[in-house]
């Protein structure tokens, strides 16, 4: 019996499955909703369109000529998803918290909540310089913060992350800048190419599935 | 006192009670909060009607009227709540994650947050074909990513559910698909009955009871 | 220490800490994200007014003028909060739970969805027989559903509660059917009093603090 | 292994891991659930602009244009963020709950549901007097809820809070009724200097940073 005992308790004390203390749970449970809601009302910018003549085709056809909508929303959908996923992949690492982490996490929620309103100026003005820009700047600085939060959570293992190595850390560092700098080549773009520059958005697709070739290790 | 101590401990490792990851509880949760949000979303679609003369009749007909309104509303309703279920049903059965899990799992959120918009639209516009259409591919494209996410979980007992027969998972495989098979008897009967075959997605419950009555073993 | 070792084990399966399931735990929380939600799309509803001519008691007279619907909201408010109390209240009982339980739930969460659009319209025609009659029956079904799911849980001592008297039990229904009362007092004041009958809705409170004044044993 | 014993045992009862009841996590859970829509839902007041012509500087003129708005959005995000904060360090000392306590908290939730909309007409009618003093009024009733809120839990340690001398609960209560402070000299300056007396509600935060700088023992 003692040894199922020692094993019961030692279980509980493992990486994956020490404790987190309820106001840190708090803390990622409030982000996650806050991260929910932002991606749950993006489609509220999806709208029945008016009809000049009610047929089923001019629905068909006005559905269809809303596609820079859709694509906007996919866009963001899958952006807010991949910030999300950052976000679980950091605080499996982070076991404590401070008054620092509470204001950063908060400004990172700050960026997301926004993501909505750019994300419909994208949509209806896809093809102007300004709408690129300011989803662009978005973007930066939701990247800016992340990899803000990221740093002061493992600087000098000050949140936990004692199990990570420093190269780890450095590379996740990158992976959260990398969102920024597709938005910079983005900017760039706009000079070039005008309207079409919001293609390049998809370079942080790219840039995720590239790091997450790389290293592997961390993946998840 | 041991046998109490060992009960206890046994009570905890056991498959009802057996503790998730942090991790894990995170993806169910952030699930619960978008199921939750685009359920309450729909009702938004629902507007106070301009009257064209104020009175009691006028408001009364006004509402009456708009019942396609009220009719897609429940449909949908009931068709989230029936996704949540089976959700709920899935993680029952999984007790670990890995990114494949992540990215199905955000995949079937995509299409529950594209439902109020479908919805709306089925609202507005349920005598036309597209409309009716449009919503069809919305749960086709949901009952698959809800088929491949039980079938990325259950492949090889991957996720957990060793607690689960074979015959069990096919099973609740096919309860998934049924969702996409009913939309797509909607789409044929698109072309005999023509607007009326909004009335074909009620094949979506009918299903779901004969799946339960058959098999009642798993029906919770 | 085998004392403390015994208190300690003792503690944790005493009726306030009794571990729920997981299972449940989810569907008391997706409740809780449907209750929350609601109640804050409540305040959609009070919307910037458009002002003939813009001065600051231009405005002041404006937002004094929709009063109904802020008499609406501030009704709708504490109506949901009194059933989240309800829910609350029915939860700290139930330790089990089934497929009636899932879908009973989930009833009751459909009424309460749909509390924000018959707010609205009470808001906004709340002189109207029409606007009252709607917004009644919803009360009305939303008491039944919660009547229904109180019943379904404590019948045969069904899932938990094995705490509770039959008394108490029987005294907690009829709190629930308190509601639904009300909401027919005011349907048939209607017939009296007509546009007035809106103020009949706050029976229900003083329903609520009758009960909870004669029998305080319940009151959280 | 007796003293690895103990000390787990111990572990758990210690302050921060001190178990809540189910209850009491609910209640937690539901306050966040809605300070998390009613931050993001701040967002939707953030309208993608008309333009009379379609240039991508006809654009940004209208998004710049629009400053009040982003202003009064930014506002109410870190306002609303500060009560979380707050809230997040009352429950880090509140161990039980009791009728007064549901009632009071929601109570403060129900003057956080109306931010959204005092936000809107003040991004909307900012040089207002009219506006000011709306909000200015949400926020007094804000502060004052807090205060009863936290007064209720610590009077004779009634919820907890048993490791926080009287010196330090009286701290956490000035500091909540700073902000209704800031607010009444807001609704003071707008008999000297109008419009601009908005700006006055920067104070929030000055008076927060120095009360964390007197006090830095209880700053998270």
């Amino acid at each position: 019996m003692p040894s199922l005992l020692l094993f019961s308790l030692d279980d509980k004390t493992s990486e994956s499955k020490r404790e987190r203390s309820f106001e840190l749970e708090r803390i990622v449970f409030f982000s996650d909703a806050v991260f929910a809601i932002a991606i749950t009302l993006l489609a509220l910018e999806l709208r029945v369109p008016d009809l000049p003549i009610e047929t089923s085709d001019a629905l068909l056809r006005a559905i269809v000529s809303e596609w820079p909508k859709f694509l906007a929303f996919t866009l963001s959908f899958w952006i807010i998803a991949q910030y999300w996923v950052a976000h679980h992949r950091y605080f499996r690492h982070i076991f404590h918290y401070d008054v620092g982490l509470i204001w950063l996490n908060l400004l990172l929620l700050f960026w997301i909540v926004l993501i909505p309103f750019t994300t419909s100026v994208l949509g209806e003005y896809g093809n102007f310089t300004s709408a690129i820009w300011l989803y662009a700047l978005n973007l930066i600085a939701l990247g800016l913060s992340n990899a803000l939060l990221w740093r002061h959570a493992t600087q000098k293992h000050r949140l936990g992350a004692s199990d990570l190595d420093e190269l780890t850390i450095r590379q996740m560092q990158l992976r959260a800048l990398s969102v920024s700098v597709a938005a910079v080549i983005v900017i760039l773009l706009t000079f070039v190419v005008d309207g079409f520059a919001t293609f390049g958005f998809l370079l942080i697709f790219v840039f995720q599935r590239l790091i997450t070739k790389r290293y592997p290790s961390h993946a998840k």
